[in-house]
Order: structure tokens, then C-alpha cells, then sequence
């Protein structure tokens, strides 16, 4: 069975597994990605830890990185990760001409909406977004099984849905994005600004308790554990930042009538907790009813390994091994 | 060269044209849809309309509705116009039945994105959003020529993007639907009661003028006519709904990253007095620099033919002959 190199290049080390065409990861490495020292010795480290990963069945390499490479070409459109010189690089012709071997590359909240729904949480599904909630909020969209770039390899950028036009200023210089309201940063900013409000229910809810009276340990992970606990005031809290979640989900399902939505990312481990509120606000006033009915709202269920495996799919696609 | 019959069923004529695969119009034909008669006698009238129209070259036909057709069978999924019994009529099958010809069917919406795309505003373009600015906001995504039609057909519901997660009520069951602020019966409805609260300036205005007084009669169409002759009282509320808007197409720019955004419908009929407000307003904090920096927005070049033309390229896809 032919196999594939995958690589996630993040901001502090570089992954790499060899896939097999059924998704098994047959061998496993990493090793630091030193920024700081630029992106040819990046590309250099990268290119050594892809020749120690394959086989002698491999037949391609893909990557995938948190900036926006030329899914054809393979060069970074914007900066990788905090890679200084990283934008404008050929980072694919440069690892074919070292490895020999076809390389493609991907955004990473792309690949990890690929790789679930070729081996997660969106497995047989026809269309699937993705929301990845970390400090930002990322997106992926996958139609019949392969990653929709958008016109310029620029979408798609969830986080970045209008969800109240007169509402908080986004960095990205729009108003009311859902990142500003949803993303695991915005949530905990929103939790310690309530903590900090005080009042006697704040002082005497288990939110306060978890995070020993110090306003600023509270975070999104600690919010969705008192509320699980069935702490009241975190509970309502959560309400609200569950709902300004479905408002941006509703507007996408509306809008593109998928048949699975995907929560990854850090706040979706938190699980029913935040699933259960997002689908009871989707059931209430943020979706059409009959779209919502046709799809379902479910976790990750790849974790950090979500983009690795898209990484693998993205380069079986492109050579033409599709399963 | 060969060609199809394209049919448009709207609520008071069905009307048809028989198209070659350049375009070109060769014969058209209408008949009073009498919706009131009931699915059969309109199935019957419509048949008899394709028998006119076609000719010996006809290898098709396609049909746009404003209903949901499923685009594999034909079979009405939600009814079509004001036919009472035409949900789960089987629409296409029964023609095939009685021409001989295989028949395919689509939403209009669908449809007019589909003709803009091969004949139109959107012509030549990678990914076309359209929006069809009436009554409603209906929606069309055109991916590299072929309709985006989502997991199970009811998609693309451009008008309930969510604007105002705190906003209007909208009879979809959602909050804040962009078709509650921008479709031509929002936009009038806001104007009649800008000019009933009365003041120096709105009855001064030229708006005001324009319906002589008679707040009944103000809409949006008299609303550009007198923005566009420099009113400035009727200018600030058409910037208003102008944002209203340009907050909707921003938040879709942002998810999809299109090459092009089509307007279309009544208000589009206003052209530049419209387009350069959206222009400016997603300019300045509606859509993401880099991602309006790649997209275009104009206005809809077919009128009415948008859709019958698009149904003709539908049938043309599902034949086989793609020019």
C-alpha cells in the first residue's frame, strides 16, 4: 500500500508521521522549528525530518501550517506561523527538489476539516464546516470530500462572520466578528469580566472557587468545568457565549446547508457542555429549522492529529491515491 | 448546435425560450401559469408550452421555480410559487414522460446566479455569490460554473445571514436575518417610517417630494431615484440600509472568499447609487482587506433572463454539452 508523508509545521516544532492510504500512521517524528533562525533553516529541518519519516513506499509529502500556502503551487502567500521570512517562499519545489518526492500544502484549519472528515467526526458526511475555536476561531470547509480554497486560497475565515454590525471591533478591522465573541480568548475575557464585576453570586459560584479567587486564572476551560458542575452562574454565563457561538454557526448553515458542523479546537474539548447550549440555540432562533434539522453538531474527534491526517489525505489526493 | 427548452414557473406566467449552447435566444413563448387550477393543469400547461417552443435540435429541458425542486429528480421538495398541491409533485418526470426529453429543475435563485455566471455580470469568474435584493434576499453560489446546491438542496439562504444577533425578528424563526434589514420591503418599510416621524428635513427632502406627500407611496426604488439626485436626508437612510447589507455580503466574503458578488433583483436596478455604498462601507469595517482586495461587486446584466438562462445552462450541464 502506498503511503505519504505528513508534516504540521507549527510555531514550535515540526510533527511528521508516514500515512498509509487507510489513514494508519505508520511511523512517527518531530523536531523543533527554531523560528527564529529563519526560513531556509526551517525548510532544512523540515526536509531532514521528512527524509527520516519515509519509506520506501512513499510517494508524496503534505504539509499543512497556520499561514495561507499556494495549495498549487505550494508557496507561502502570507507569513507561516512566526516564521520572519517565510512569505514569499517555495517551501514545496524546495522540499522536491531535496526529497524527490511531489509536495502540496494547506492552511492548517483547512487540513484539520479534511482530516475529520476523512477519519473523525465528519466521516461519510457530504458537506462539512469546520469551527476550530482556539485564541482565534478558525474554519474549513469540505465539499464531497475535498477542501474548498475560495477564489484566492483566503477563506475561510469563520471567525470572522459579522454576528452584530454595531458590535465589538475585531483586530481584522471589521465589527461584531464571531471571533470577538466566541473564540476561547474572547471567552475567557467576557468570564473575568463578570468575575470582576463581583456581586455576592459571583463570589459564592464554584467559577470563583475554581479559580481561588483569582480573577485572572478563569478561562474558557474553567467556565465550561463549573458549568458541567452545574455551577449556575457559570451556567449562564456560558449561555451567552454558547448563543453569540450558534449565532455565527446559524448564519453559515443558512447560508450553505451542510450536513455536519464541526467544533474543534481547545473549547471543544470541554464536549455536551458546549454542544448542548449551541444546539438548543440553533433549535431556538439562530437557524431555519428545516436546514438545522438536516444536520448534525458534533465535536472533533481527532484532536491535534486532525490536520496531520488532512496533511496525509490532502497529499493522496494529489497524487491521485484516493482511497 | 444543439438545444434546450429553458422554462421559468413563476407564480403568474410560465414562460420559455428554446436556447442553443451559445446562448442565443431562438424562440419564446409564454402562457398564465393559473396556479389556482392546481399542480396537474399547470404540469399540463407547462408541457404544452415546451411543445411549442422546442425544436428538432432540443436535447432538454431545465426549469427554474422559485421552490425547492430536488436537482437530481425533479420532484418539488417545498411547493413552487402559490400551486397549492405541488409540493412532492414529480415535476421533471412527468415532463420526461410526456416530451420524451430528459428534464432537470432548480431554484431560481440558483438559476439566475448559474446565468449571470455564463452569460452575465459573473461571466468568466471563479466563484459568484449572488444576491437577488427583493421581497426577500434570495441567494446563489456558483462554484467554477456549477451550482452549489448544499447537503440537501435548501441552501443557499443568503437573506438569513444573521446581522444583529440582538436584532429584528424575522419570520424565518431567527434574529437579525439580513433580508429583515436589506430585501426592497425592508428598506421601504424603514423609509415610510423615517418620513412618519416627520421633522424640517424629511419634509423638505426631495423623497418627500417624490410621493408627493404621501407616505404610503415611498418604497425603495423612490429612495435611490432620490439619493441618486443628491437628496441628502434620503442619502443617510440609503447609506443605512447600504451597510445593512454590505455587513451581510461582508460576512459571506469573509466565509467563502468569492471572486465575484453579484447584485440582482429590484434594488439592483439602482446600480452605482447602491453599489458604491456597499463599495464603501465593506471598504471601511464590513469585509477582510485582503479578501475584498480579490472580489469584485456589481450589478446583475440579465434581468429577467437570469434564470431562465441559467435553467437553459442546467440543462446543457446535466446533457452533457457544456460549450
Amino acid at each position: 500500500m502506498p503511503d505519504v508523508v505528513a508534516v504540521d509545521l507549527g510555531g514550535t516544532n515540526i510533527r511528521a508521521a508516514r500515512v498509509d492510504a487507510s489513514g494508519k500512521v505508520l511511523v512517527r517524528d518531530k523536531t523543533a522549528t527554531l523560528a527564529e533562525e529563519g526560513m531556509q533553516a526551517v525548510a532544512r529541518r523540515l526536509a531532514d525530518l521528512v527524509q527520516r519519516v519515509r519509506g520506501s513506499g512513499t510517494v508524496g509529502i503534505g504539509i499543512g501550517t497556520p499561514g495561507t500556502p499556494d495549495p498549487v503551487t505550494g508557496v507561502m502567500k502570507s507569513r507561516a506561523v512566526n516564521i520572519p521570512d517565510s512569505q514569499g517562499y517555495p517551501l514545496c519545489p524546495e522540499l522536491t527538489r531535496v526529497t524527490g518526492l511531489p509536495a502540496c500544502a494547506d492552511n492548517d484549519g483547512n487540513l484539520a476539516g479534511l482530516g475529520e472528515h476523512w477519519l473523525g467526526a465528519g466521516r461519510g458526511e457530504s458537506i462539512v464546516l469546520i469551527f476550530t475555536l482556539g485564541t482565534g476561531i478558525g474554519g474549513g470547509f469540505v465539499i464531497d470530500g475535498h477542501v474548498y480554497h475560495g477564489h484566492s486560497n483566503l477563506g475561510t475565515e469563520f471567525g470572522h462572520l459579522c454576528i452584530d454590525l454595531n458590535g465589538r471591533a475585531c483586530p481584522c478591522g471589521c465589527n461584531g466578528c464571531l471571533e470577538a465573541y466566541a473564540s476561547a480568548a474572547a471567552v475567557g475575557r467576557d468570564v473575568r469580566e463578570a468575575l470582576a464585576k463581583g456581586g455576592r453570586e459571583a463570589e459564592a459560584s464554584l467559577l470563583w472557587k475554581l479559580c481561588d479567587g483569582d480573577i485572572n486564572k478563569a478561562d474558557s476551560k474553567l467556565l465550561c468545568d463549573a458549568a458541567r458542575d452545574g455551577d449556575a452562574f457559570a451556567g449562564r454565563l456560558l449561555d451567552t457565549s454558547c448563543d453569540y457561538l450558534a449565532a455565527g454557526i446559524g448564519a453559515l448553515l443558512n447560508a450553505t446547508n451542510p450536513s455536519c458542523v464541526i467544533l474543534g479546537g481547545g473549547m471543544a474539548l470541554a464536549g455536551e457542555v458546549v454542544l448542548e447550549r449551541v444546539r438548543k440555540c440553533l433549535g431556538k432562533n439562530r437557524a431555519y429549522a428545516p436546514i438545522w434539522r438536516d444536520c448534525k453538531l458534533v465535536s472533533a474527534t481527532l484532536g491535534d492529529d486532525a490536520g496531520l491526517l488532512g496533511a496525509a489525505r490532502f497529499a493522496f489526493q494529489r497524487v491521485g491515491v484516493t482511497g
